[in-house]
């Protein structure tokens, strides 16, 4: 091969696609096939990424939204150097591979975020774009550009067609974030075919109608198309930009292109040699010759880091407190005085013991730790006042402020959540977000993915139960609870009081690997008294908060506002009774054996749970001869007074499960 | 008072909300204030219902997608005189009213839609209006229109933001829905304040590239303009209408309208005076001076009805049969043969004993049974081939087809249930929905509220496990169906063959008080043998599959694919072992005790679950001396006969399992 065309260099993204989905018997040829020319263009002359450092902080971010055409992603990660090997490419889709179905940003190298859940990718991306211009406004300096970089979004119809693209869309058009740059492949196909029957927006001027800058109309197989709509792009600096490639999918199949049938299954071993004659492509399946390779690498990627890192040592001359604390805030440490911080806080409210709704105790909370916490920025799903989410050094995200840290994300609790995602993938911020406990509901899914991912996201979820009130049961969750407890690594809180809502913030804060979702009451909630080794347990996700004489007779497991009934309980009961208080299940539950045991002799077999929310989840504590007292229907409109009896969550009740045990 | 002007008579709404929210010092005053005007003239000059007759098949269909207003509901429904009391009114938000916080359409006559959570209603409103269009293309004859009624949606702010709404108006845009009129409250207010910061979006732009019929900048507050607009929208025969109305949130508050203060709580003593004053309006709290009445009641609302009672009479005697099936299917009994039908090919399934997938033996399912059932109607999010929701008589409802059945639904997830509420909302129809079991999720709050309501809607989930294997992670669900279980009065049927999925079908579309999620394998599940009585349990949710020679020592408990695995076991362990394949727990909890203890003795205590799914769930089956064998991890990309050995779900280890009771 003499020096490769540019159709060359993306035609190895083409035949790698083909060839590993050919050997999985599984997975998506169409899409790569698709914007391989697109990609090549982007990754080849614009994109800053450096494959031997794929975590350097000022590095561009590169999102596939439309995650099934993961081998695109894996073969660019591959022809330009990154740590995935050919091999790895061989082992597309099997166990144990670097290089899974779809995209996931703790598997492989290179890989920003996890995608295939569609549209999420675009809010992740808007997220990402949004944490470059948060860092940039605060430690950028005169001079001193130490951030500075992109995010580039690859979308296709089926993200669009996703009600949370318009939610991203809409927020990243009134953040005005410059530097986000969207590419659409429009190909007019998606898996039930010809997308005429179901997907008839016009895609630009909705784009338009949220501030886009939009670039029509580029032939997404033309290079010299592609490369002018990039540098129109950049040219941007207020308004993301949306770049509209028309494409054919499944390009250069002579039998499948432009048809589903090249969507989500191998072309077939009778098609794949059909294009590679079509597209003149003569090498065995795996094989990228030499002149590919020097095409995809004759760019030198490392450059920009090191003349960012030349940079950022004159910055960090120049600036020493701030680099300290931007490179602080990058490798993910918290401040090293939280710690004592948050101990002393704690051990203050517990000596002050307010009555306070914990969701009032959550906000003081952010009160005594968001202003050592920079990286700590976040916001409500228009509901502000209620979540109690504003602290006094809150600012407006839109503001040009350096200290920015409060989102008003409007009412888009779904887009929130992935935009959060977004934020921490970045790196450099711990988000938070927040909404009514039911409403966790829109956002489910990217609560899982911040799962997944494993990021340290924190879901602020106020208005618990039934003691909302009023506003009834679409209002009301009863099985949310439970429902986002079996989120694999998922932690949720529902603390009974200030300092259990105080201990949660820290240790969601402190969590490095995941995400978790703090519940707070509408309501007041009274204070619990703890000794000092009480307050420590807290911690442990469930510890003694009230304890028989001698080996407890009964032992009350409950959360949040019903821990005050199982302490009234007992203290009518009598002192074989012991209160078990279990803010957190899964916290709980990665304690050592012996502790569990502890706390929950195996011997004792009286066991009573209580929370408002469905029965079934505590049955696992209460076993076959327990009980568990709380709520299996819808709630209702009702004061939250006439509202707890009704449905039976009173002392009085709660004495009867107990005594009928 | 002399004869009430239309602001007199928007007044009385002004004044029973504001004065119904102060009563309950709880409430949304702002919205009721700031739509009346319109509410007015759209109900006293246009809206075609009966309120002697709620319930009437050709009323015009209003929903309230901004149910926090739902005062606004409740006045204009007492003033035209539904059965909603000024007592009613009075109890606003307390116990067991007819008028709860937000509007709940099983509680108040008129009421069309539960709604609160913000754009399901307008999801709900295109799936009525899509009902409507459907009925009317296979019912009315040339000179014989007996289906013709509007859809009348209001929606705010927060419906516009979120991201359903864009789901709902592509659709409507796409499908063309000319009866569909929706009323933009354009207040500029949300919770958090003024919308600058957060809400920038050219909404009258995106509804164009919706397709929308849009009409700008109507003053909300006169009622000429107003009746101009919907004059106008009532010449748009094939595009949906978008009224964009500006309003005054609170209007006729001195201190408070255009303010959020007047969104969420009751204005207060001294401002309620105020307003009074500022309005006008001398009368007593709950006091409506008859002549207001007598405006609102003058015009004869059951004209409409008596005209369509004689029309439809000639029709019947035109079209007997078609008259008769569009009876039977408005009144929601299914065919008369229906059940034999069922009946036989249960049988004939389960003497077949095909080994298939289970969403395969849906569809086979759905051929046998959709041919009776023209008011069967649902589609996919773009999966059709994947979940198999297509069948021979398919036919898209974007035809003038008077069989159309088939909705492409697009990769809308959340926007395509709430459509499938709006269709059963309607009546006629009973719509089901399909997508991948983890993306559920997308949808989540639909399904709760297709349960809330107690709607007959079949939410069809396929690729329910690892076992679908190579899409990894982000597309194998693990806490799905434990999270759907938990849904107050939603049934969940894992089918374990074909036999079982087609009793899970039958149960689905005969229960009329509430939705089913119908969750099957993308893999092939074998045959297991049954005799009649068998069979015949199998619609009670759980049953003995497998007996024990005498009492049995251990009990086996599984669903769907893992129901092999336990007969397998079974099989290895010998004839102290009993297998009860469990599709629905919830079915299986609404049998009598009796049953149930003659399923699940309580004196066996040895007793294993198996599910590939989270195992907290199973744990009230199995106690504190049993086990389950389940998966509390995610999942992994790989072909699924790697996973489920990676997984440990395998005969080998739960034999492991069971003999380490």
């Amino acid at each position: 091969m003499t020096t490769p065309s540019r159709r060359d260099l993306a035609n190895a993204i083409r035949f790698l696609a083909i060839d590993a989905v050919q050997a999985a018997n599984s997975g998506h040829p169409g899409m790569p096939m698709g914007m391989a020319d697109i990609a090549e263009v982007l990754w080849n002359d614009f994109l800053k990424v450096n494959p031997a450092d794929p975590g350097w902080v000022d590095r561009d971010r590169f999102v596939l939204s439309n995650g099934h055409g993961s081998m695109l992603q894996y073969a660019l990660l591959h022809l330009t150097g990154f740590d995935v090997s050919i091999d790895d490419i061989r082992q597309f889709r099997q166990l144990g591979s670097k290089t899974p179905g779809h995209p996931e940003n703790h598997v492989t190298p290179g890989v920003e975020t996890t995608t295939g859940p569609l549209g999420q990718g675009l809010a992740n991306a808007v997220g990402m774009a949004l944490a470059e211009k948060l860092l940039a406004q605060r430690y950028n300096r005169d001079g001193h550009t130490i951030v500075d970089h992109r995010t580039w979004v690859f979308l296709g119809d089926g993200c669009l067609m996703e009600g949370i693209s318009h939610e991203a869309a809409s927020l990243a058009g009134t953040w005005g974030l410059g530097k986000l740059v969207a590419f659409w492949d429009d190909n007019h196909i998606s898996i039930d075919g010809n997308t005429d029957g179901w997907f008839t927006d016009d895609t630009p001027r909705r784009f338009e109608a949220y501030g886009w800058n939009v670039i029509r109309n580029v032939d997404g197989h033309d290079p010299v198309e592609i490369r002018t709509a990039i540098e129109t792009a950049l040219k941007s600096t207020d308004r993301p930009t949306l770049i509209c490639c028309r494409t054919t999918i499944g390009f250069g199949s002579p039998n499948k292109a432009g048809k589903e049938s090249s969507h989500g299954a191998p072309l077939g071993k009778d098609e794949v040699a059909a294009t590679r004659a079509a597209l003149g492509w003569p090498y065995a399946p795996f094989e990228i010759p030499q002149a590919i390779y020097d095409g995809w690498r004759a760019r030198d990627r490392a450059a920009a880091q090191a003349d960012w890192a030349a940079r950022f040592a004159a910055y960090k001359a120049a600036f020493p407190m701030l680099a300290a604390e931007f490179e602080r805030r990058m490798s993910g440490a918290l401040p090293e005085n939280f710690a004592a911080l948050a101990e002393a806080f704690i051990a203050r409210v517990q000596q002050e013991g307010p009555a306070i709704a914990s969701r009032k105790a959550s906000q003081n909370t952010l009160e005594a730790f968001a202003p050592q916490l920079p990286e700590l920025v976040g916001g409500s799903a228009d509901l502000a006042h209620s979540n109690l989410t504003l602290w006094k050094g809150s600012k407006s995200v839109t503001s040009r402020d350096p200290d920015a840290n409060y989102v008003y994300y409007g009412v888009r609790e779904f887009g929130m959540s992935a935009i959060s995602n977004g934020l921490a993938l970045h790196g450099g911020f711990i988000p938070f977000d927040a909404t009514f406990l039911v409403f966790s509901d829109y956002a489910r899914n990217a609560v899982r993915m911040s799962a997944l991912m494993g990021l340290r996201v924190v879901h602020v979820y106020t208005h618990d139960s039934i003691g909302l009130g009023e506003d009834g049961p679409t209002h009301q969750p009863v099985e949310h609870l439970a429902s986002l407890r079996y989120i694999p690594n998922n932690d949720v809180w529902r603390p009974c009081d200030a300092v259990e809502s105080a201990v949660a913030w820290r240790c969601a804060l402190e969590r490095r690997d995941g995400p978790s979702c703090l519940v707070f009451s509408r309501q007041t909630l009274p204070h619990q008294p703890r000794d000092a080794a009480q307050v420590a347990a807290i911690a442990r996700g469930g510890y003694v908060l009230k304890d028989s004489v001698g080996a407890p007779e009964v032992i009350l497991i409950a959360t949040g506002s019903e821990v005050a009934l199982a302490m009234q309980a007992a203290a009518t009961l009598g002192e074989t009774v012991r209160v078990v208080s279990m803010p957190s299940v899964e916290v709980f539950e990665r304690q050592d054996a012996a502790y569990r045991e502890s706390v929950l002799p195996k011997a004792c077999r009286k066991r009573v749970a209580v929370e408002a929310g469905v029965t079934g989840f505590w049955r696992q504590y209460v076993g076959l001869d327990g009980a568990v007292l709380g709520i299996d229907t819808f709630g209702a409109s009702a004061p939250a007074e006439a509202l707890f009896p009704h449905f039976g969550l009173t002392v009085e009740r709660l004495i009867e499960v107990i005594r009928a045990l």
